[in-house]
């Protein structure tokens, strides 16, 4: 019923890492691929149009964010995400899951650095075997999201992807709890895949693996959910504290996921990450890392991370890299962003954002080709 | 020497209203014309390219800021301001004079409302016959603006069109305070002029016409600088506490103008002024009116102005206004730009300030087209 399809087209010879090529109705998502964070419906200083001329195939939009600021009644009525905010390429959204648990316990992030959660932020209600209910920050509302809440969203956003409703735990947590987190996780999901296939809507839904840093708990995830009907794989929760515990969890979780199947690898995108994951068996990434990045200053290049404010970049009025084929780097002088830093002028975010996306753009295909040649 | 030139294509029969072309080494300005404000070399939200697309003749940059930021030094190493921002059309830079005195007295604005000057600006050390010394409020460098030193800036910047250094005499000032500064600023002018015809370097230079809201001291700062050498004559210093005025002085004041060389008004573009101002035979308007309105969220249509956040927007899913044929309206409707408004997306500044600047320059169109059927 769904237009959605996974094809591998190669196998590294020295590695799990694989090229291949998602099919959606918004178009092709050649993988390994970066996703880029576009929260509101709009990656921060980009429009759509630039960001599909970037070549950027696969744009990321909260769920949490866009109930509450348009509401997804209203973008259903503006005729889906797509049509509301001019996107033509292919969207993934998740379930509001992971911002609403952030809320009640605070991020991992936090956790390790013992950060409260924002007030800002509103707060959780009420958390039960239906789902999770919370108070909008910006109204007051009252809103309940189960998975059917959830999934009803994600019809009414109509992303290309979707994914289900599950439960964020906190990053410490005895076994026990982690354990029975993981079980409501597993009904969550199943509820909310069949929720999602009385109408599948040619989307397609990929499961949540969770576990935390329990290998023995991820492979029951692995386990249960691969049972199921879902269309690709996506490994959320704690993936550990640091790089090493996130590369040790994947290499024992990642045989029990079926090889003919995408793997999304949630909120990690960082390039050390990334270069570590790809060989692994992930075939996309989200991450608001080089938008981010962008925005304080930091450009990616081959060479490495270039800080923009730095004295040295006052006169350098060539590229920020010569032979970037990027827009900002085919029209601006890498001493002008300096000066728009400088200047605090809103430009240059939006100059930086596209550079750093051009560049993810342009290292995933060259990861994908390293990876045809075996080089990966 | 410089290849700027001024021809008058039409004059209404109903008004001192005019239909002109400003040449310039970096092209053509058809008059009246907007011209938007671009402080530190980059319409705010704007990149240079989208600025050229949207058809803006004329952009106004402060020396000023650029002096402070990256420094005159610099742009003249980047090979002039043109180079230096990507910009191909025309610009104009102001003297310096305006915004240091503000720090001085406050502006205009501030006096009225009885608001100190900011403290964040800096502040003036010294005013005397040579000029003025101030710090600057980036790393508090001592910095001497003088007639000689903006030219010397002026020159390092490469605008096409230049201004000389004035005195902005406070508000609130009697006449024989008023009449003194305007004779410093008349050698000011003198000294800025001579300094200049060292160098034409195909800059012109438009005098600044003083004098407050005394009509003989208009009349006389008219007298005085209409003798000297200037390519075109802006009127400076206050204009009035409204646009009554404002109306009144340009009145009696216009007709000591030649009619054969452009009138600039400076830091007045607010839609009734433009056109109150339009039919005393204004040709250029420079101000931060249509682009601060826009980040404001306040958008500019032939049927009076749009607050963007109000409810009736959210459910818009048309362009901002029908038949308009900017890059916004093309590509995104007005609930989706009141949707990254409420979000607080920097892309709904750039979306914005791409409308009222394609607003403005059509409006101008719009206005010589009347004035060619003397209409106006």
């Amino acid at each position: 019923m769904t237009s959605f399809r996974f094809e591998i087209l190669h196998r590294s010879t020295r590695s799990q890492a694989r090229v291949g090529r998602i099919e959606t109705p918004h178009g092709v998502i050649d993988t390994p691929s970066f996703v880029a964070v576009g929260t509101n419906g709009t990656i921060k200083g980009l429009d759509n149009d630039m960001v599909d001329a970037i070549g950027l195939q696969l744009m990321f939009c909260n769920t949490y964010h866009l109930l509450l600021q348009p509401g997804a009644e209203m973008v259903r009525r503006a005729g889906g995400l797509h049509r509301f905010i001019n996107r033509k390429l292919p969207i993934i959204t998740d379930s509001g899951g992971f911002q609403v648990f952030s809320l009640a316990y605070g991020s991992v992030a936090d956790e390790l650095k013992s950060r409260g959660t924002k007030k800002t932020d509103g707060h959780v209600l009420k958390i039960n075997e239906d789902g999770v209910s919370f108070r909008s920050y910006r109204d007051g509302t009252k809103i309940l999201l189960t998975p059917e809440t959830s999934v009803a969203a994600q019809k009414a956003f109509g992303a290309d992807i979707i994914i289900p409703f599950d439960e964020l735990p906190p990053y410490h947590i005895g076994y026990d709890q982690l354990k029975s987190s993981l079980e409501r996780t597993h009904r969550w999901e199943q509820r909310s895949l069949d929720e999602h296939l009385k109408n599948p809507n040619q989307q397609a839904m990929f499961a949540v693996i969770h576990g935390g840093i329990d290998p023995e708990l991820r492979r029951q995830s692995c386990q249960f959910l691969t049972k199921l009907a879902f269309d690709g794989f996506a490994i959320g929760g704690s993936v550990g504290k640091n790089r090493l515990e996130m590369v040790e969890m994947l290499q024992t979780m990642m045989p029990h996921l079926p090889e003919e199947k995408p793997h999304h690898l949630l909120g990690i995108g960082d390039l050390d990450s990334l270069h570590a994951c790809v060989p692994l068996g992930i075939d996309t990434f989200d991450s608001s890392y080089p938008t981010r990045a962008a925005r304080h200053g930091l450009l990616l290049t081959q060479k490495g991370n270039l800080k923009v404010e730095k004295k040295e970049c006052a006169e350098h009025f060539g590229p920020i890299e010569e032979g970037c084929t990027c827009w900002t780097c085919q029209r601006f002088s890498l001493a002008y962003l300096h000066h728009l830093f400088k200047a605090h002028e809103l430009t240059a975010y939006t100059l930086a954002t596209i550079h750093n996306l051009h560049f993810m753009v342009e290292l995933m295909r060259r990861i994908r080709q390293s990876i045809m040649e075996n080089k990966i």
